[in-house]
């Protein structure tokens, strides 16, 4: 808990409270008597260190995997490796806050900053989230986990508006951040540039307060995402502690307070949350710290082997044969200038950068031929030319590896894209290459997800390869070559097009708002449940061995489940499955998905290996979001429980029974007569009021018939506001009659 | 103009005021000294006139065809004449206000009303309400256009809230009542039972009054949905005059007035608005008027005949042959039993009901012969007893005519369907039959559609015949045998299955409240958008002839455009045909629609006879609503026009370029950088104001640039609160200077 407020800091004035509320410059806060200046930097997968408004840093950095490559692995244990080494290196440069993770859903593949997130699903991008903070702050400094909350866009980002309604908030938008403050205890929070229906992220007390801090406990600091504030009054009542950059407003603030518009209650809270990150993120106290950069190099390449995603692979195409004469055409621009970040606040100056062509060179030596094959941006004239030369190449070499990708210019924060489809000249030359030659492997280089049905059957093999870090090309080399296994799994859905997806006909929205119209059915929610299509599932992933499930028990434990199954490696070579865990509610009151995602698992397994694998699942596994009741619900009855390799990949299959949990419905006078009836309280209640009526057979209606289904759906107060000369507040009436009778009972 | 109060009304008392803003009992108003008692009963395709509560009238009507058949005509006129019908009939009985026609949007086909509403296309929906309101009121008596708004369910009707935009609402749900309003003047309009955005449409003014009455010009009385009133104060204030039924809560209202919580004058209004209805809708100054039951039910079967839709005839399976020695199996329970019209309040007590059995026996004698083929209550073994008999008399026939759809039960107000196929009995049926023949014809009778995937290539023809009213089977009969050529085209889409329907992962909601998540994309709008495929597209409809499209042209007029074609009947008999008109816009400032319909005219055409059709198309027909500009906005540019029989067989395009028209977008502190500097006088103004700041350089970012897009993208507000020292308001300033020296430019 913060500390209190008169252990510290008992003598600052209404003035210096106030200026602490903000920025003293881009990257830092004022000092103040007892609470020392905070440094806050760029870093969700490296740091990023500038002196001012820039986004170009002069020190160089590490860059590990982005979100989106870092959090294919599926591998939570190496994740908080990863927080742990950028936590090294912002210790090493006296950062006390590092500005990430970002676990924003994604909801469209359009939105430009989704290299910078993790997943469509909430459980994977909490668990990424969770592992990365644990990681950085084990190092002493602190995490600002971002942008809380529905920043899904990057079109109109600071002033569009989220319409979006309570329960698709908290069962997809909320829960990654909820996981993460509840588990890993981030210093800070990074509020969202956007609105929620209608109200600033910055300024929401329902956000900032209700939510983030009395339903989950967070006891940080929530600082604005930078520029964020709209209103810097509003926002410190909602419970925004420091609004960054810059001190630009404090003048506000202070006539606030001094007004009493803002009570000092309201910035003792401040003060008192500032203070407390202060010592919290004090790295200073873990004493100084060496950073070895070849290690850390090292372990951007073990992050990178696991990322990228085998999607398809044809009898074998891959891994490449190492032996022998094979003469490989390596081709694509992006083999020799690898893109392995994104653009933006995120990007790293890296202390080094493999590519993949002479990662290979180095591998397998002169069998390895190149040829560019594309400019990045688009030159007609050469792109003609380097056609050519890729399709003699190609035809004069037994294997043809295809890098294609997304240029620098295709995705970024501070713009979406508008299309999934690869950049036209490299469309162009998959044709151009596959007419000359049938043995094809494509590796992509993408932060947003490409979509592959145009031309995937031109390639017997496809391995997604994301945005990998620093040292992604020589992970790629080890892969296409068998030195490593692929173990990524897709934590999006690939679509067959972009009109499939769900928020299609609503992203981005327009004049001002985005309405979140596919609610709760966000990736494969959405394409399970409506049956549709899709060119690669959510959770798939390929390997170069094979894995059988078997042995499945499903049982009951404590509110929840618990679910024991055994992966066995059936092939020649080691590798790794991200066996997962799928629940069905079949009977629940309200709609919901086909399943969801509610468990997984990363093991590593040797040839014939198997291992017994548990998975232990809580209530909220379970439970959906009643508006109504405002709590977590599980309705009473049978849910299913299916393992497997994707959401269209399931091997196994339990049931369990739970009892209902949450809080419970209680009648009111819009509950509909059947609702009275159907409780016994409420039909005591209701008949011995009926029986007092002149009209009491208009009561007994069949309501197996169309004339009872229409009577028995109609609100007690709405019947009533009907019958002749009934009093005002009979309905009323009748309710308190039930909750005293209920109380006895 | 509603009179004025001291005109008629001079010497009310408070209390008798109050009263009239409530019903004496279920059908009729107060007479109160100077306004009569005003009577009002159900009557959307015919009058159902009852003593009580109950739904079985005494007093006898004619059926005309239910919304579902009669808006299948396309045929304003031939609806307009069935208004006059039922007008007549009201006008006979004394009635003063007829409840009816119903146009809500066709949201979803799972509405269990959705025999009462006319089609997914708010056009055909006005073009239809128009037309019943014109023709009932050309009798004296008032109509009552139902029900306002946003009523598309029938589950938790009386409480769940639409969340639903407001361009939304402008675009589909609101227009076909504009059109009604603005040039039907309909006596009243009937609020919904829901609540909008939270708010019960009985008790918001933003609808009852803002839009209602002031944007659309509304002078008649609003009316609650029976029941639909919860809080009788706030329904009065928020423009609701006439509380129905019942005077429950009359001492809410008097004490409310006395205290002033309701100011006198808003009383003053309901008075004036019930006088003038009780003029308005007074039928007794035409004259009294003789119901010729025998010309009323001529009209009926007319009206059948243009509302069947033929979806396929293979090979011009239809007509059936009239000569020779065709044995003709009639199979299926509703050719006996015919399912006319729909449950609910809108069940109208017949003169009489013509079956398609007898009409067909009466017309082609014992060449035909029937099994029923099914139970209605699907009682298995009878079921497998009556299948047997049916394959036994198809095997023994030269054609087979099925005859299905949905019993009684499956649909009605009150209740909404789950699923959109067959009952299983009836599926079993198709199954059993189309193994013993492929001579199979399949005519439909049901409200809400029903999926004909599953089954439609085991038949070579089907005929969608809706719900006809009580002149249907004998129509049906007529159309079978080519007496008459079907006409009717589909006013809505008909999808491949309920999954790919665009309310299906919201609809009906849960918890109160039901997102309207497809938005503008209801029906066509959405597959078409999509790109998915649909069994039978929105407009589509055979003939037993073809028609031509030529001659297309294409012209500016006024603020919008006049399209003209020429449509030849090529084939051997007399038919209709109905061009209908799309506008596409590609160039708009915000998403759209892939095209939205926005003229038809049906044309009735003797062989080889051709006419030219002109249809003028207002500046509605290509506006959006701007919530940011609240108003209809036509963006600059080229709009396309296609001229077709359906959504998806368009024949004939041209382009036509309009002017900017709407109100037109101002600079605010919202707007980003991009536009202000896009705006002549905003560039000049920040121009301005950058020169003088210490960072100037920071603003001249190449706009090519990832981040010279990130920086474009950035408000004016939120870019000045992050320049160190700007003062508090510097962005406020920085508007009014643009505003300023705008009123100058």
């Amino acid at each position: 808990m913060p500390r209190e407020l008169d252990e510290v800091i008992p003598d600052l004035s209404l003035e210096q409270k106030a200026t602490l509320a903000s920025g003293a410059d881009f990257w830092s806060t004022k000092p103040v008597p007892g609470i020392r200046r905070i440094t806050m930097n760029d870093g969700p997968h490296g740091m990023r260190v500038v002196a001012d408004i820039g986004l170009k840093s002069q020190k160089r950095a590490t860059c590990f995997p982005p979100a989106v490559g870092l959090g294919s692995t599926w591998n939570p244990a190496l994740q908080r490796e990863v927080g742990e080494a950028i936590g090294r290196e912002a210790r090493a440069l006296g950062v006390d806050v590092v500005l990430g993770p970002g676990i924003n859903i994604k909801r469209s593949p359009l939105c430009g900053r989704n290299f910078e997130y993790v997943s469509e699903d909430p459980l994977v991008a909490g668990s990424f989230g969770q592992a990365l903070v644990e990681g950085i702050q084990s190092q002493g400094v602190g995490a600002s986990v971002k942008h809380f909350a529905a920043n899904n866009q990057e079109t109109d980002r600071m002033y569009v508006s989220a319409e979006v309604d309570e329960r698709t908030l908290r069962e997809i938008y909320f829960p990654a951040f909820e996981r993460v403050v509840k588990n890993a205890k981030p210093a800070t929070v990074m509020c969202s540039y956007n609105r929620i229906n209608g109200v600033y992220a910055s300024q929401n007390e329902w956000l900032l307060t209700s939510v983030l801090r009395d339903d989950w406990g967070f006891d940080g600091v929530v600082v604005s995402d930078w520029g964020a504030v709209v209103d810097r009054v509003e926002a410190v009542k909602a419970g925004l502690d420091l609004k960054m950059p810059t001190a630009t407003g404090d003048d506000r603030v202070i006539a606030a307070a001094q007004s009493g518009e803002l009570p000092e209650f309201v910035l003792d809270r401040v003060v008192s949350r500032l203070s407390t990150l202060a010592e919290r993120a004090d790295a200073s106290r873990l004493g100084p710290v060496e950073v070895d950069f070849d290690a850390q190099h090292e372990l951007a390449l073990r992050a990178a082997l696991e990322g990228p995603v085998l999607l398809k692979n044809e009898n074998a195409a891959l891994p490449l044969s190492e032996h022998g004469s094979t003469r490989i055409a390596v081709i694509g621009e992006f083999a020799r200038t690898p893109r392995y970040q994104g653009s933006g606040s995120s990007q790293v100056p890296s202390t080094r950068v493999d590519n993949a062509l002479d990662a290979l060179t180095e591998l397998i030596g002169n069998r390895v031929r190149f040829a560019p094959g594309f400019t990045f941006d688009g030159d007609a004239e050469a792109d003609a030319a380097l056609a050519d030369e890729a399709r003699t190449l190609a035809a004069d070499s037994d294997w043809t590896v295809l890098f294609l990708g997304l240029p620098d210019s295709y995705e970024s924060e501070g713009f979406d894209r508008e299309t999934i489809e690869l950049p036209a000249n490299q469309l162009a030359l998959i044709e151009t290459v596959s007419a000359v030659t049938r043995r094809v492997v494509v590796v992509l280089s993408n932060g947003g997800l490409v979509e592959t049905e145009s031309w995937e059957f031109r390639a017997r093999a496809i391995l997604e390869g994301w945005l990998l870090g620093q040292a992604g090309g020589r992970a790629i080399a080890q892969l296409l070559l068998g030195r490593a296994n692929p173990s990524g799994k897709l934590t999006e859905s690939i679509p067959v097009k972009l009109a499939d997806t769900p928020a299609y006909i609503n992203f981005p929205g327009c004049d001002g708002q985005v309405v979140y119209g596919e609610r709760i059915y966000v990736g494969y929610r959405y394409y399970d449940t409506r049956g549709l299509p899709v060119s690669y599932p959510f959770g798939h992933g390929l390997s170069y061995t094979e894995f059988e499930y078997s042995g499945l028990s499903v049982e009951a434990a404590g509110d929840g489940a618990s679910v024991t199954f055994t992966v066995t490696n059936v092939g020649d070579v080691a590798g790794a499955e991200v066996p997962q865990v799928y629940r069905s509610d079949r009977h629940s009151a309200i709609d919901r998905p086909k399943h969801e995602l509610v468990g997984f698992q990363k093991v590593f397994l040797e040839p014939g290996a198997s291992e017994t694998v548990t998975i232990e699942l809580d209530s909220r596994a379970f439970a959906y979001w009643s508006i109504s009741r405002h709590g977590w619900i599980v309705d009473e009855g049978l849910f299913t429980l299916s393992v497997g390799a994707s959401s269209r990949d399931l091997r196994l299959s339990g049931e369990v029974r739970l009892s209902a949990q949450g809080p419970r419905q209680r009648l009111t006078v819009f509950s509909p007569i059947a609702d009275w009836f159907a409780d016994p309280v409420g039909a005591q209640v209701l008949q011995g009021a009926i029986a007092q009526l002149p009209d009491a057979h208009a009561f007994q209606l069949d309501p197996n018939t169309n004339e009872g289904k229409m009577f028995a759906a109609i609100p007690l107060g709405h019947l009533l506001s009907m019958v002749p000369n009934a009093p005002s507040g009979a309905a009323q009436q009748l309710v308190a009659a039930y909750e005293e009778l209920s109380r006895g009972a």
